[in-house]
């Protein structure tokens, strides 16, 4: 015991490779010299030169670039810095089959937390036709089998929500952590859904207002609550 | 116009690069597979030979996972499949310099929706030794020269209120998204701060209700509401 709190106190050195060092060396090297998106890239044999490191340890640092979206390819230009998409990397690590218990609760959790904090955004954005679309879906979903979590369902009707409030990112979130929320729903022997439902929800939203959607929603999340109180 | 339209419905086909099909066949194949934690992964020449590729290619795919910490190096049993920290890549990519206007907007209203959302989890974890020391983070602050947002501030305090939460996803989450904050609450001309402050805050966690508590961070984030329904 003693032991593990030493190892989680302590941390462990991760040893870093040619490839990490010229990676993070590179990304302080953009920022210092304040490089924006467009800007072109010293070429991998002046990088290399320079670094006083192989071209094929350059060519694996901007790959990794490449991929987290902040370099990019351009016709007779070569490599220029782009505007990353921020949520692609995450999308890439976001596998409940790999990630750590903690961590698999800390995200369940943030959705609870995203969810009820959804409340402003949606009130200062939401239109009639929003409204009349989220209780179609709402509506729809009640003739199918009854299923206290069905992912689909899930994905549909809070999605509809996300887009509601007006930010993509959110709703790319969303979409995301969505799968995980059901993965650790799953491992709960039984699940009792919420006295709330997805119709009360649209209901509120139709007519009620901001502080009366918020309940609604606790109401409509209050077995994960529980479940978290449980927990601890 | 009709062209925006047309470019942003479509969307761009970005060409892939080997590197980049390599990378995403491998994270497929891991989870056909069920690859977990601690599973060794094939070697790099029998994956260049099976995929048909340059070694320096499945090399390059490989560096990219080891940077998303998919993949992680063991003594004597070389490569194998690693639980990924899903933040560190993130953290990579958010540097306000070369995020779009947009994903900037997303992730200052993104900060606004966590903040509101929090008061659950805050309300079922928190200690009287939490309050105190936030008390004490209040109290020490009013001291400082008055500035409405500083984010050193900012950060102790409103970090101290993830804590709370019992959450280290969020509260890491919430270090990495402030000085996004930060940067779009400077690019506005005059800043007035909200009629709640921290300590108004502490005092309503000392005593006040999770209602009362949501109600008063409503009120101190209410000039970035007010913004926000100002640019729509």
């Amino acid at each position: 015991m003693a032991n593990k709190e030493l190892k989680s106190d302590i941390g462990r050195i991760v040893q870093q490779t040619m490839p990490d060092i010229v990676e993070s060396r590179l990304r302080e090297y953009l920022k210092e010299k304040s490089f924006r998106p467009g800007d072109p890239l010293p070429k991998e044999v002046d990088l290399a030169e320079s670094l006083g490191v192989s071209r094929n340890v350059v060519r694996e640092a901007l790959s990794r670039l490449r991929m987290l979206g902040m370099v990019e390819t351009k016709k007779k230009r070569g490599m220029v810095l782009a505007s990353p998409d921020i949520l692609s990397s995450f999308e890439r690590v976001l596998d409940p089959s790999i990630i750590g218990e903690n961590t698999l609760k800390d995200i369940f959790e943030l959705r609870l937390v995203l969810e009820m904090g959804l409340a402003e955004l949606i009130y200062a954005r939401k239109t009639a036709a929003d409204v009349a679309e989220l209780k179609e879906i709402a509506l729809r979903q009640m003739d199918g089998k009854k299923d206290n979590f069905r992912i689909k369902n899930e994905i549909e009707f809070h999605g509809k929500l996300y887009e509601m409030s007006g930010n993509d990112t959110l709703k790319r979130f969303q979409n995301m952590l969505l799968p995980i929320f059901d993965y650790v729903v799953k491992t709960e022997p039984r699940f009792i859904s919420g006295k709330i439902s997805h119709l009360d929800l649209a209901n509120i939203l139709e007519r009620g207002s901001k502080e009366e959607f918020r309940e609604g929603m606790y109401e409509h999340l209050k077995p994960h609550f529980d479940r978290l109180k449980r927990l601890g």
